[in-house]
């Protein structure tokens, strides 16, 4: 791979699409070049490096070491020492920073307007905004300049700018990965988010900077009941009439386009009344404004002729509120997650568009205040109900791009993703690194308790010599039985989640077990196995 | 069972100990009487009781249908047409509620001393306070009239008055117990507390109220992962000198005396740094009186003659407070639960004093606000960390009872319950009914990756007749090979945490599997098989 020449490309594409709004911090290109020579060497040192050559921009409310973290502020601007854990460890598996992009300033905003140099600009129409608050990050992208972009969402903002970009936004479960490094905005509900132009680069780049961190005092882990698969029909919920109101016709039919890829694809969609999560999207302004007002508040007092005066004035605003007010909307936050919950047993995942509008530079510039924040409605719910989610490209609606964004409640991160890839048509990614074990079937066909259970098929596998397939009066059809003589048994391997042994031990017939089986390959497995008696 | 006749004893207890102080609504003798009869009638149609005839006080901030709840505050007092679930749940499995308890209004107070009638007194010392704020159900309970009484504890109000009456308090992992039907005092941490003489009644009506309830949507159930014992040496924290200096050294001499007792018993234990847990207590009067400003804040604003002064003063100042400075206090909560969560990786239990002192009437009347506030040192971080909580008494101190806390994370209420039972001598208390998987193993000695895993032994069992066991080169010791005129086999049931599967089945040898297992009694059970080869 010619590392460095991604670069020079890069350079090449950023003079060619002149669009200096997009950065705050360009690197130097002789730094650039000099990281790209030093993964080229791990890999001619035998290093196995999943993002080597990766180009990557980073929002710059993230820490990287040694440049600028402004936050959006001038003022505000310091240097870390040291990179945030994400960018440690994007770095660790072979990417390439080029620089740090432009965003509202502490990342208060959905438009991409809170800049020190006003609104940025989309990648698709000048006369539109980009969205935010990662809108460099998201336009970086969406121009080709880098493969990956690193953003925060915390209401959207790495969702809605991907929509306004025609690209794709992961937004993790909250804390799967960690915040170390980054600027908060509302730390209880901040998540790092990866924008590209397609699933898989991102994805790549997300299972690269999973994991816990002791710098994040939320992060989090896997748990054993994590889904590993949205199975072969999964089930949709979509927003009803009343939810999709605020769609021009346009953007109505659009959304109405892919939900019927959907409906093709094999999925059973049902309409939702989605009341519950627009009124936690309403909730932004307390809940999570009270947190930023904790955070960067005294700051923004501090500085009130160098800070954005729309985002000194909200973030103020929610601080200053009786203590009792947000104590009484975290109350009725959980009434509404407890609203949610019963949602997630008949659907495996919501799509939603991820905006209702994409508003012209000069719409938000002539109200700074309203317009962001109508944004929001579609997103702005996900972190506060512990949601994560996908947004993807789905055509476009009144001369742009438009979006749509799946929604799985927390940990359920790859079953959004597989939802999601049926848009971009990427059936065949790889999987997230979740915790799981693996189980080989040998029924005819798959075992639909598998399914129910979220586990995911991984491919055929073989057995070494030596046993045959019994029937077995289970879901699972056939034990394998260790037969001196018997021959090489084909299976299909299953990736299950922890938390589902139990219920599959409890529904075992008299005479088979589960245990471990020997796999021509040499990777482990169980299986199925027919007990002496 | 003489239900009615324990009744009739309770209404002479009553007389007996002449303390109208402890009730607020002391039912009809006839309802009660009536009550006893339908209980003692369904017992004779044959239903199966588990509570039957037992005697319960409610805490008056629980509804119980037909009675007034007042929450300490007379101009409050509603009628509820419904009971609580967890009062529903007592009466369904046969309990009878005698009454309602004196509580300090609004359940704020960790004293007994914010009622109407002024300070509860304790059943042992006259002089000093019952505590609170579940000041009449530790009363009713210590001074035998009633077997069972419910309490809240949001802050120690469970824990504290159960110090001070040398009774036992069971503080529920939050979410456990649905606390629909009670009065909010702090929503994000109300949890309804047990309180008895001795742990077996307090488990057996505990075990009663466990399970979610749509009403509340804060309810939680036991995870896969929930720890099913304590194990034969459980690794117990104590703090350190610095974290027991409040203490009076007659109450450290006794608190000594109780780690010895773990000692003697086989315990490991360790001195601990508790900073971080008197931390978290310490945000009480802001995260926690935020969350009662925005329940009864209005309430008492519009009846400031008719509520206690300084109920009323410290909760409406923390509804005042800026809403910056209630979120920068559960940011640093957020942090503390960070910092005190690698103590499990260490540490089954922590073993701590309930309460660093037992003030007198006298004491806390001369300063209403901050004495009481002392009390909750020991107590009120749990609910804010998410951990569970169990108070046994622990000999005497300076003339009274004196108490210990046993701590544990969230949902390893049954640690907390085995570790509490070493101090109350209750060695054989049924565990409490959490999803789990039986596993029968067969090996001389118990397996030590059982005891690692929270499995809980369950006793001796035999299989039919048709096994026999085989060597099997793990920690299991020996598998059972089904085998035509082999015997029954004696083995050993394990009730084992279901998310400790796959890490057994990952470390089974070839030939050995896991699978149904049949017993001579009938009951599901899976066991390791030996595998046909």
């Amino acid at each position: 791979m010619d590392v460095a020449g991604r670069v020079r490309a890069a350079f090449d594409r950023l003079a060619e699409v002149d669009r200096p709004d997009v950065w705050v911090t360009l690197r130097d290109r002789d730094a650039v070049l000099a990281d790209a020579r030093a993964v080229a060497a791990r890999l001619d040192a035998g290093e196995v490096l999943p993002l080597a050559g990766m180009l990557v921009a980073v929002k710059d409310n993230i820490d990287v070491a040694g440049v600028p973290t402004t936050a959006g502020c001038p003022a505000f601007a310091f240097t870390p020492g040291t990179s945030a854990s994400v960018v440690c460890r994007l770095c660790s598996a072979g990417a390439v920073v080029l620089g740090k992009t432009t965003l509202d300033q502490f990342a208060t905003g959905l438009a991409g307007s809170r800049t020190p140099a006003g609104p940025v600009r989309s990648a698709v129409d000048p006369d539109r905004v980009a969205g935010g608050s990662s809108a460099g990050s998201a336009v970086a992208v969406a121009l080709g300049v880098v493969d990956v972009a690193l953003g925060t969402d915390t209401a959207g903002s790495g969702r809605v700018p991907a929509a306004f970009n025609g690209i794709v936004g992961l937004k993790p479960t909250r804390g799967l990965v960690p915040a170390t490094g980054v600027v908060p905005a509302s730390p209880s509900y901040d998540c790092v988010s990866v924008l590209a132009r397609r699933l898989d680069p991102a994805r790549r780049a997300l299972a690269a900077i999973l994991g816990p961190d002791s710098g994040d005092p939320r992060s989090r882990a896997w748990p054993p009941s994590a889904r590993l698969a949205a199975g072969p029909r999964p089930r949709l919920g979509v927003p009803d009439d009343t939810g999709l109101a605020p769609l021009s016709p346009a953007a109505r039919a659009t959304f109405d386009s892919a939900v019927a890829v959907y409906t093709a694809a094999g999925a059973v969609v049902e309409r939702v009344d989605i009341t519950p999560l627009t009124e936690a999207s309403a909730l932004y302004g307390t809940v999570m404004l009270a947190e930023r007002a904790a955070a960067v508040g005294e700051f923004l007092a501090a500085h009130r002729d160098e800070v954005d005066p729309v985002v000194a004035s909200v973030v103020l605003a929610a601080g200053d509120l009786p203590a009792a007010r947000l104590a009484a909307d975290l109350d009725r936050l959980a009434g509404l997650a407890a609203e949610v919950a019963p949602l997630w047993r008949r659907h495996d995942a919501l799509l939603l568009p991820t905006v209702p509008e994409h508003p012209t530079i000069a719409a938000v510039l002539a109200d700074p205040v309203v317009v962001p924040a109508r944004l929001g409605r579609y997103a702005a719910f996900a972190n506060l109900l512990d949601l994560a989610a996908v947004a993807v490209p789905a055509g476009t609606a009144d001369g742009g791009p438009f979006g749509v964004s799946v929604l799985v409640p927390a940990f359920a991160d790859q079953v959004a993703l597989d939802v999601a890839a049926v848009l971009t048509d990427e059936p065949e990614l790889e999987p997230y690194p979740v915790p799981a074990l693996d189980l080989v079937v040998f029924g005819p066909r798959p075992p639909a308790v598998l399914v129910e259970l979220g586990a995911r098929p991984m491919g055929p596998v073989r057995t070494t010599p030596g046993y045959r397939g019994v029937p077995a009066p289970t879901d699972l059809a056939v034990a394998a039985l260790h037969a001196p003589g018997g021959g090489s048994l084909a299976g299909e391997r299953w990736r299950l989640p922890p938390a589902a042994l139990d219920g599959l031990l409890a529904a075992l017939p008299p005479g088979v077990a589960l245990g471990p089986l020997e796999l021509a390959d040499g990777t482990p497995a169980v299986a199925p196995l027919a007990v002496s008696r």
